[in-house]
């Protein structure tokens, strides 16, 4: 399975420690949780300590998103087994591994907005959404002009993760160079070479997601 | 009368340091304040010091939720009596104590926002609202999936709380499992096990409260 | 002209310390910032320092709030002339004196929020709006019941603030018992016998306004 | 070429250290990025040191505007040449030259908000809106009535910078007298006489594309 050039950089053997990591997704989890980006403990984040063996620091699960600190994180393996801390990733763990094997991601960040819930439930029939002509777009890694059209998947949501992620590496492979996906009224995907670009990614999808909804209660108007 | 299995755990005979309960709703009380879900001296928070005799820290009536700390709050039995502390209950303190008689609840917190007062307005008509197929749901206690049906009552507002108080008696005993409640152009109710579970609570049913308005906003492009 | 009996215990000729009045208008003024509600320069800040003869503290003209102290008061006369502090009171001034000398009250708010902006301008045709049935409305002084109906009148703005300060005494004279007008796109003025319940008032007739303009948004869907 | 008048007074030869400028323009950032006006690493920010020869401080390209400081800002010629600092600058460097050299600014704005995104793109095809009659418009420079109409014109988003660069050069000296511009589904630029003009600019610009856009979905509700 082939991988998009950006990321392979990220792919050499070299490990981040632990606490750098867990210190750096809990500065950016609660500034999230401030924004209403990761209410009700929704919402989990990821980065990588090493690739062989592969070993992600991830947020525990059930956590109030708004009082992390590197207590909250955990290290686990490819399997979602717990190698470190205390605590238990969420089940949504298996996500996180998959798309950090299929695309060499550096961290991956789950949000639950109001704008993803939003869209996500409208168009999920069309089974995503096409963003073209904003400028945000060149933020994302890799876009150079606004004429950029991003294709953002939505996956109808489950609670069965093996089921789920199969259909994550499937869209993965059919949909090269997304920079995120949604799942069906229930939040986003994003990830990015490094914590930095994952929160960037965040942050532009989220910006693009509520343009598209306010834009959409604004046309109104003019349909008479 | 039966209460869920799930708070059962709860109506032990603990009794847990009023100055603990004070400071933590207190913390919570400035957090939702700064979201604008308790504006204007609006909302009331209490938890379960003991349960028999029955005990709650509750704020005092007409305080700037911006502005609370462990002083804010008066401990009182179930008659809504004050037995510590400087400062009277809101009227509604009846409530908190039917929610604690009839679930066992160890807190109930009680927010104002916008987003409960514009969808107990539209929805009263029909006594609640039915909100289903939104991952955040799952964040309510003992819900496992999105496909969950959750029934969020909306009462008529009253200013006799005897008579309240019986209305909530009689909802919480027919509509077993319900997470909250709204009072019609007035507010949300909801409880938990702890004080944590009750914050968490909150945040969902406010998420999904903003959610279903704002959908509603964009779905009239569609109308014509 | 006769005065609301609510505010008649504040005209005694007690003094309030200048610096005390400033320090707590400039912490509420800041926070108002924050929330967008005085963003530009726009609005200012009065509160009472003696009856007789009439003194205010209230804010220089063309400051940031965000940044507000206590320096960044002055303190002038029923004139609107300067008797202490650096600075000049913006025009509007005569409209806090006038408020404080038909009502007696002891703080006055201007406010200049997206919602009063957006609401004056739908409703100017009428004169006003009426605001009923929410819960909310029992912050406001003396309302006991949500049953209540408040009316907001909306008065044409203008940049000749004889003229319009002749239309508030007007306006206050035939509408006893009023909390705050609107100016048409301008903004809120609002008022307490002391500066916290004037914030009060601030805090609940914003919440009203985006209550009243959120669910005209949702509305809409209904309409076809 | 004219220029305004009302900036003609800070044409003088003085100089402004870059580190004051730096550090001013670094508190706007961060303040903005809380609004939520330059997610992802969007908005760039100058202010002039000295015109002859000139001198900008300006951010360095690509940099969480959260996390400002003074070292996140370079010093650069009209070429947009670095002459002090590590970084960068952004490829949109040129227009702030541009404003710089046809206004005599001494400070240019640039910010990327979601209402500035939706009204530019709706609007796009009329070259701009007129906004008028909200008492907003006199914190704009010069401005002394809520009558005042002001033009703010819609150009076309672009890569090519030269090209971008010429077009608003022809748009600023075809409309005398606007006090800012949006490029289309990218954001807004506006400038002051100085850094906290400018910021004030953006403040009331930002106030009222948001009262726009929020009032013409209000304004659906009575299409029907």
């Amino acid at each position: 399975m082939a991988k998009p050039k950006k990321l392979k950089r990220e792919r050499a053997s070299r490990t981040v420690p632990f606490a750098a990591i867990a210190a750096e997704l809990a500065a950016i989890g609660r500034q999230f949780y401030a924004r209403g980006w990761v209410l009700g403990t929704s919402g989990n984040f990821s980065g990588v300590i090493s690739r062989d063996p592969m070993r992600l620091a991830i947020t525990s699960t059930g956590l109030d998103k708004g009082a992390l600190d590197a207590a909250s994180f955990i290290e686990m393996d490819d399997a979602a087994h717990v190698v470190r801390g205390n605590g238990e990733p969420s089940a949504e763990a298996l996500l996180h591994v998959t798309i950090v094997r299929a695309l060499g991601a550096g961290a991956v960040l789950h949000t639950h907005s109001v704008w993803s819930t939003v869209l996500s439930g409208k168009h999920a029939a069309r089974g995503g959404i096409e963003i073209s002509g904003y400028e945000m777009l060149k933020g994302l890694e890799g876009v150079r002009t606004h004429a950029h059209r991003e294709w953002l998947p939505i996956l109808e949501n489950s609670q069965d993760m093996t089921e789920l992620s199969g259909r994550v590496t499937n869209l993965l492979r059919e949909n090269r160079g997304v920079h995120g996906f949604l799942l069906r009224e229930h939040g986003l995907y994003t990830w990015g070479a490094t914590v930095q670009e994952a929160k960037r990614h965040v942050e532009i999808l989220e910006f693009l997601m509520e343009v598209v909804v306010r834009a959409a209660a604004m046309r109104s108007e003019r349909g008479a």
